[in-house]
This record gives structure tokens, sequence and C-alpha cells, in this order.
């Protein structure tokens, strides 16, 4: 066959960018481990009727056939009963997931899952048909306190605080509370909440003029109104003044409403608790209103600094009904990390490396064929002291074996001991083929130093 | 909604499943990655005219469409260009990414990928339509020494045997050579070798007396040829002996052939090398045909001791082409684990436990929510020593923080120092749940015994 191109939509990467990928994922899982998420995976599907129950995704939706579908037996392509999708979020599957096995889990039920997600829309400006996402969650049956819509930023705050170290940047994690938002809204007497909500929600793009002509036209704002909403979506900050200014502002405009007082009350709680524990992290801005029409408390947005323009990287908030079997709610809240997204600044934008591109690193060179099962012995002896190591593929000569471990960017080459033409004996020697340096070893006690003995994901300038 | 009911051939596990699934893999990662194998993912999909080139596995395969697909621009059902199908296994798809990145790998290039692959087939008899594969394969450019098809199977010896230590019953890697079957086939006088290999593939199924008319009756054999097959698959073992016993077979009928030759110069050094490196695991079995159609060289099945009715949990063999692009051919050799049937199997038969259902190894109480910073404080300082930790959900009576804990698995439970009604402050203490005891405590220095940090999988009986 001719050489494939790449799917547009569907990235993938060479080894050295999935080593990247791998260590941002192995980073990911830890931290939430130690925050005691318990790991789970859902299928790649859900019947199609579970994936349209939110209208607005259904043209992302990958639906599957059998290719030998009896066409007897296949449903109309208007007949979704019984048909299968892929999941395009890791949310859907988590709510029905809950829902089937509610009666084995403990609530509140804390989980973390990574998997793939996929969506048909047409692949631009970074959006994947096929990408990784990594959510946590915590859900609670019945009730769930608002504690926790302070806890699970702070846990990604310290999970995306943790890939510093390879070269990411500094993250900052945007939030809002639909509380805040509906309640000064109404408190104005605006009762077309999420009209306003979409209004606000196009400040960045069309600038507040724009936004005060559209609350006007489309959630019957008066002016006074119109130009309240845009002085609350102005206020942003990272420590409780920010619930003063708000409460300022109402004042001013003489909105009160019971919701704008719970609305303030958890939104000052949790500004106070990331600037203890995630000082400069986190920060309330009062303009953040996507996802405010389906979340129903904490929303939260997360960007890379200095690289804003890429979107939310980690995204989330409350949802008072994430499932309902008719007879218990399942509140929950929870932030999902678009990894794909994430990696592809990483690795695209050469902001992060990986020190080589295969585990090995000794490669154990072979002196004749007949010999390579002494070489498979040392190779054997560095494993099993957790020493990563390949055998070379063909008794070549040195200079070639050296130039295969070369490429591949394997720091060592080990040679075995030899028996010259005058019965004296050489031990084995292993060298460094970045310094030139050789050294005498015995495969039973070497090791590398510590930094060489596995790949490690580091800033690209370092 | 209604409880949902699983869709079957889908599985998914419960917290504790998944802990057994994880460790699975995370065993594997690092056997792969000690012996050098680079890590990849591959998106889903592939293009349908690339999946269908194995004609006999169209049946299998799952075909995207988007819902909301222009109808205009769709394609018509019978036309499969563009068309999008889900992999139905891990090495069509590598295959594909060798030659879309040969420029960019160093050959023979080594490379593990663990992801889940799909078959619309119907679900029966342990077969499911999504499932995990762990696959190795090594694959070179041009050519491909021998010698990786005696170390393939070796590497998975070493990583199913890792897993013994978690109650993975022993595994028999039984072995066969193409090579040996078509060259004694063709010194036999037999042509028609596919046809030969077919019947003998029906040998546990039907017997010999119903193969031996088969190969009659559908591959040309006489009586005495027939008779001939039926003894060379009889063969078994697991050292050289099995060469000369097949030698022995191939004079007493006169069947000579050069590739027979060849065949058991191959299948001979395997045995001799896994005899020294797994004792007992590796067998001859010269009855072994199903892959033969297609692999080139050896080729290799794996029971699980006791539970051979489950079938291969890990099969592959070499390809002379396991892709080209009309100049260079990439002749690879791999093996591939059926993760989900095993993990299937060791949760489903109860082989296999986890010590726990959660990560945290302890539960930080909350004496009033009023002090839940001071609760989290405690939980900060254990987590920055790597252990895992959650903290209350709700300040409610100890006796019941406590059963919390228990019905989670959690062994420990941190109580925060008070200051009593005298003024006498006490110290922070933690209580192992399972014996009581109960000691004073330093979140600071404090850390459980290595066995009780992290959820462990063990024997079920253990």
């Amino acid at each position: 066959m001719a050489r494939p191109t790449p799917l547009s939509g569907f990235p993938e990467w060479l080894p050295e960018g999935r080593l990247v990928e791998q260590h941002v994922l192995d980073v990911l899982r830890r931290t939430f481990e130690l925050h005691g998420f318990a790991g789970i995976e859902t299928r790649a599907v859900e019947p199609l009727e579970q994936l349209l129950r939110k209208g607005e995704t259904s043209k992302e939706v990958y639906v599957l056939s059998r290719l030998q579908e009896d066409p007897d037996s296949a449903p109309d392509a208007t007949d979704r009963a019984g048909r299968l999708g892929l999941h395009f979020d890791l949310t859907v599957p988590f709510a029905r997931y809950v829902l089937e096995n509610a009666g084995h889990l403990a609530f509140p039920f804390r989980r973390y899952q990574i998997q793939k997600v996929w969506r048909g829309e047409r692949p631009q400006d970074g959006r994947f048909r096929e990408f990784v996402q990594a959510d946590i969650d915590v859900v609670g049956a019945g009730d769930l306190p608002y504690h926790y819509e302070v806890e699970l930023p702070l846990v990604m705050a310290e999970a995306l605080g943790a890939l510093r170290e390879i070269g990411v940047p500094p993250v900052r994690i945007l939030v809002n509370n639909r509380k805040v938002a509906e309640g000064f809204y109404r408190g104005l007497g605006l009762t077309d909440v999420d009209a306003v909500l979409r209004g606000i929600d196009k400040l960045d793009k069309i600038g507040p003029d724009a936004v005060a002509a559209l609350l006007v036209d489309e959630a019957g704002a008066t002016q006074a109104q119109a130009a309240a909403c845009l002085e609350l979506a102005a206020i942003s900050g990272d420590d409780e003044s920010i619930v003063d200014r708000v409460r300022e502002l109402a004042e001013r405009h003489g909105a009160t409403h019971e919701l704008l007082d719970t609305g303030l009350t958890e939104l000052g709680a949790l500004v106070r608790a990331a600037a203890e524990r995630a000082p400069g992290v986190v920060v309330a801005d009062l303009k953040i209103a996507r996802g405010l029409d389906y979340y129903t408390g904490s929303v939260y947005e997360t960007v890379l600094v200095g690289h804003e323009q890429l979107g939310s990287i980690c995204s989330g908030g409350r949802y008072d009904t994430l499932a309902s079997d008719g007879t218990t709610t399942y509140p929950g809240v929870g932030l999902s990390i678009g990894v794909s997204r994430l990696v592809s600044r990483l690795v695209g934008g050469g902001l992060v490396r990986a020190t080589r591109s295969v585990p090995s690193a000794v490669l154990v060179a072979v002196t004749q064929e007949e010999d390579r099962s002494r070489s498979d012995a040392v190779a054997v002896a560095l494993r099993a002291r957790g020493i990563p190591v390949e055998v070379a593929p063909s008794a070549a000569k040195f200079g070639k074996q050296i130039r295969h471990a070369d490429r591949r960017g394997i720091p060592y080459v080990w040679f075995l001991g030899q028996t010259d033409d005058d019965g004296v004996v050489a031990g084995d020697q292993v060298k460094d083929i970045r310094s030139g340096e050789q050294v005498p070893a015995d495969a039973t006690t070497w090791r590398p130093p510590a930094e060489d003995r596995w790949p490690r994901v580091v800033p690209a300038e370092g």
C-alpha cells in the first residue's frame, strides 16, 4: 500500500510524544489517587437515546453499525431505539454507571476516569474528533455538601501544578457560581436568566456595547439592567473582596435575592480556601457564563497562563441532578481535563520533551551471533534490578551497534568480556556513549545514575 | 430514568475489579518497558478499506457514521471509500502506523500498545464486543532476524509470570512453526498446505478419524499422507527431543524439504532458549494450526493452566510482511494478550481480589463543619508524604464516620486533637478500625505500614 496519511482530527504521537502524554496521565492518576478517587472505565458506547438527552450535542455523535448487519433486522436510520453511539464525554457514561451500579457503590462516590471520547464535528482550531479526557467527580446520593465544590478545583490545581516541573505553564482556574449570577439577575428583576447568560457569554467576542444591546433585545432588559449585568461581569479577583464588591453593586442597583446571598457565601468560601491552599491559582471571574445553563452551582474553567487562546483545558461544575432513577437524585460536582489539547500544545509547541524515545537505558552489544545468549544473560541480570535493557539486533561491528543505540537515544552500551589470543580474560565493560567514557562493569551490581534509568519528561529548554 | 442494564459484550468493572485490571496493565507495562518496548497508542478508527483487507474479519467491524451526516454527502452503504470503522485488533493499526511514520522510527522498532478494540460479533462464550488487548511487536525494515521469534514469547512468559504473585495461574505457551508444518506437508507431496492446516485445526473438535477423512477429501491426501500429518500433530514437548522426533517421522515417510530443515532449526532454537530462561513454560505443540494460514514462521498460543477451556489468552506469530509500501517490506513478530478475557476470569472466577476498593488509606474525621479546614490540613500533610487520604463527607457522629470508612475498606480514621472543657489539649490520634487500636499520631511523621498504604491486588484466598 502507499504511505498512509494522518486522519484530520485523530491525533497520534510518535513514541517521544506518547512518553509526554503517558507522563501527564501518570501524574494525574497519582494525584487523583492520593485524594482518594477510585479509577473506573466505562465502555466506549452508550445507547443513542442516552447520548442525545442533551439536544445540542446530537450533531457530535458517532453512530455505530455493524458492517454485515442483517438489513431486515437493522433499525431504520430514523429509529434510534437500540442504536449505539460513541460517548462524547465521560459525564454521561458516568451518570449511567452510577445509576446502574448504585447498589454497589458507597456514596459520596469519588471517581476518576481517564479515557478517549469522540465527537463527530469538523476538526478545526485545535478541536479533535478523538481525544483523551481525565475527569474527577464526586457524586452523592440525595445530597452533596458544598465543600466538594471547594475541594475539586483544588485537586485539579494540585494535579496541574504537579506538571509544572516538566515545563507545563502555570494554570489559572476561573470560577463563577450560577446562584450568584441568577440571584443577581432575578434581584434586578430579570426573569429570562438563560438569555442573559447567553448574552454575557459573548462578551469576549463582541464587546460590552453589543452585549448590552443583546440583553435589551433578547433578555428584556432595560438599559440600566443591562449596564448592571455588565458591571457584574467585570468583577474578578482572587480574594474575598470580590464578595463585597458584588454586594455593593447589588445594593446600588437594589438587587436582593436569597439565591444571591447563598451564591456569595459559597463563592466566598471557595476563594478563601483557594487563597490558602493554592495561592494565585483560583480567580473568581463573574463573566464566566459558559456552562451556567446546565450547572447549578459552581462552574470552572482553566487556562494555561500565556496560552489563553488555547481555550479552557479543564472545565466543570456542579450539577444538582447528575442522575436520577425517579426515587433518588444523585447530585455531582466534577472537572474534566482535556488531556489531548494540553499534550498537543506541550509537544507541538515545543514546551516539553522526553530525554529519549525508548525505555532502554542500556543496549547490550552482541559480539557474535553464537554468543547472543551471553548478551541475553547480561540483559536478564540488569532487568532483575529494574534497569530497562535491550540486546543489539545483530552482531554487527561495534561502531554500528553504538550508532544503533545513539539513534534511539540509549545512553549506555554494554560489551561482553573477551578472552584474547593469549588467553587473558577481560571483564565486561559499559560505555556512556555521550561522554565516550568506558568502564569495567558487573551486570549483577552496576546501575546507571538515577536520572538515566528511565526516560524523563523535562522542560524543552532544559 | 429507570435503572440501566448492562450491554451484553461490553464489560465494565466496579472499582475493585478495575483495580485488578489496572494492576495487570501496570505489571504488563513495566515488563514491556524493562525489555525496551516503547509505548504507543493509535487512533480507534481506521479507513474501512484498510480494516477489510483481511476478508474474513469483515463481519466483525463496527462502522461509524455521523448522526447529522448530510444525506447528500453521505456515502452509499455499499461504498466503502472514506468510511471509518473501529479497529478490531492492534496489528492492523500498528502496520499502518509503521508505514505512516517509517521515516521517524528506528528499526528494528520495538513497541507495546495497550488499547481497547471492538468486534461487532454476537457476544457468546466469553467473547466480548469491546475488550482490551496488550500487544508487543518488533518490526524490522527489510529483514528481521529469527532471534526475535525466540525473544518475544519469553517477554510474554515473564510478563504473565509476574502476575503469578497476585494469583494468576501459571501459563503454558504453545508454539509451532509454519515452516515445519508446510515443509513436512510438501515433503510428503501435499501441495494444498492451507487445506491441510484447516483440517488439523479441527483436531480437538472432531478427533483424528474425522480429520483424516477431511484431509483425504479436501486436501487431496492419501490415507498414508493423512496418517503422517496426524502423527506430526501428535508431537509435543518442551525440549529439543521434539526436533529429533519430527526428523525421525519425516525420514520414515520420506518427507524431505528445505523449509522443514529451516523450520526445525528455528523451533529447536526457541525450545532450547525457552527451556533455559522459562523452564516448563514454552511447549512445542505441532498440532497448533490456527494462524498458520497468515503467519509465516513461529506461531504462539497461550493457555492458563487449569483454565484451558478459556482458550488462548495470548497469541501471535511472525509475519514476513507486516506492512509494505511497495519499496520496503516490514516483517514483524508479536503477541497480543487478551486482557479483558484474562481479567474477566480473574475477577469473575474469584481468583484475585483487591484489599480495598478505594485508594484512600486514611479517612480524616471532621469534628465540626467549621473545623473542616483543620481536617483538610491533616490530609495535605499526609498526602505530601505520598499517603492517599480523603476527608469525611460531613461532621457526623464519629461512629458514623468510622462506618463510612469501614464500608469503603479504608483502614485508618484520623481524629483531630481537641481542647477539653478544662483547657487540656489532646493531640491527634489515628485508629486502625480493623483492630480498634487507637494511638497518638502526628500528620507530619505518621505513616501506615507499607502493606496498607495503597490497595493491593492479592490472591483471593490470601
